[in-house]
């Protein structure tokens, strides 16, 4: 199983670009977006563990979220929604903790490709260069990967 | 009175940045962005009339309000409010109605210039380098130095 993500980092401007199938409908994986209890099971890296602390997942919501890594050090991140279309498109920003001020802007479109199958695009969007290459070398990569894998074992798990 | 709007469009990144300075204490000129009743009276080109339709100043909030123009065509924006610190920093997200889905990230640094001065410092980060392109050719300078023209005319009012 499994479809591997590809993730481009473009030269000389401040965006990171990034695809992933699944062999899952559209709306399934959208509801894995979209209900933190299923988000909980699947988002970051393996080994970390996910607390939803708020998530009010609708266009003018919001959400935070942390992720406690094996050595027990706690990350915080929050956002706001600016679009949530169902099954198709979501707009929203997106901070770290541990860089205040620094964020990013989030699109995440749902494709539906058809025969149960769909595909994931992101666009990150950031306020500098430097932002932008600090994300990129902060294990985005790493943790998106392992966080697509953990969602379609989730839901390889749910269809048995 | 009246301080020039100071606005660059870089080469190749998708930003605009600009500047602006007043003769008003900084805590004013935050109360102009935060109070809708104000915002209304000085937002945007002059000829045109501003309706807030909703105005949630609050990290974590959002706003809706349209423009109409002496032609009586109305212009709606949208966004969310990832941060409001007050008298300091506003981040938020802006969209314009005629292009859905085109979304950009917004600074807004209010600093404090002491005897009563302040400057606004605003950074724009757009998803492509088109949307970029596309809302410095809009009319966004004219449309800023009207609004900054408006607001200081206000605030010099409500001194006397």
């Amino acid at each position: 199983m499994g479809h591997p993500l590809h993730l481009t980092v473009p030269d000389g401007l401040p965006f990171i670009d990034f695809e992933r199938e699944f062999d899952h409908p559209v709306a399934d994986v959208f509801r894995a977006h979209a209900d933190p209890a299923l988000l909980r099971e699947w988002l970051g890296p393996r080994g970390t563990h996910v607390e939803v602390d708020s998530y009010d997942f609708r266009t003018g919501g919001a959400y935070e979220y942390h992720h406690t890594g094996p050595d027990g050090v706690s990350y915080a991140f929050r956002g706001v929604l600016h679009t949530v279309r169902e099954n198709e498109l979501v707009v929203q920003t997106f901070e770290f903790g541990g860089y205040p001020d620094v964020v990013e802007l989030e699109y995440l479109r749902f494709e539906d490709l058809g025969d149960g199958r769909c595909r994931l695009v992101g666009h990150t969007v950031h306020a500098s260069q430097e932002a932008r290459d600090g994300m990129a070398g902060s294990g985005m990569e790493s943790g998106l990967s392992d966080g697509y894998e953990r969602l379609e074992e989730l839901l390889a798990a749910r269809v048995r």
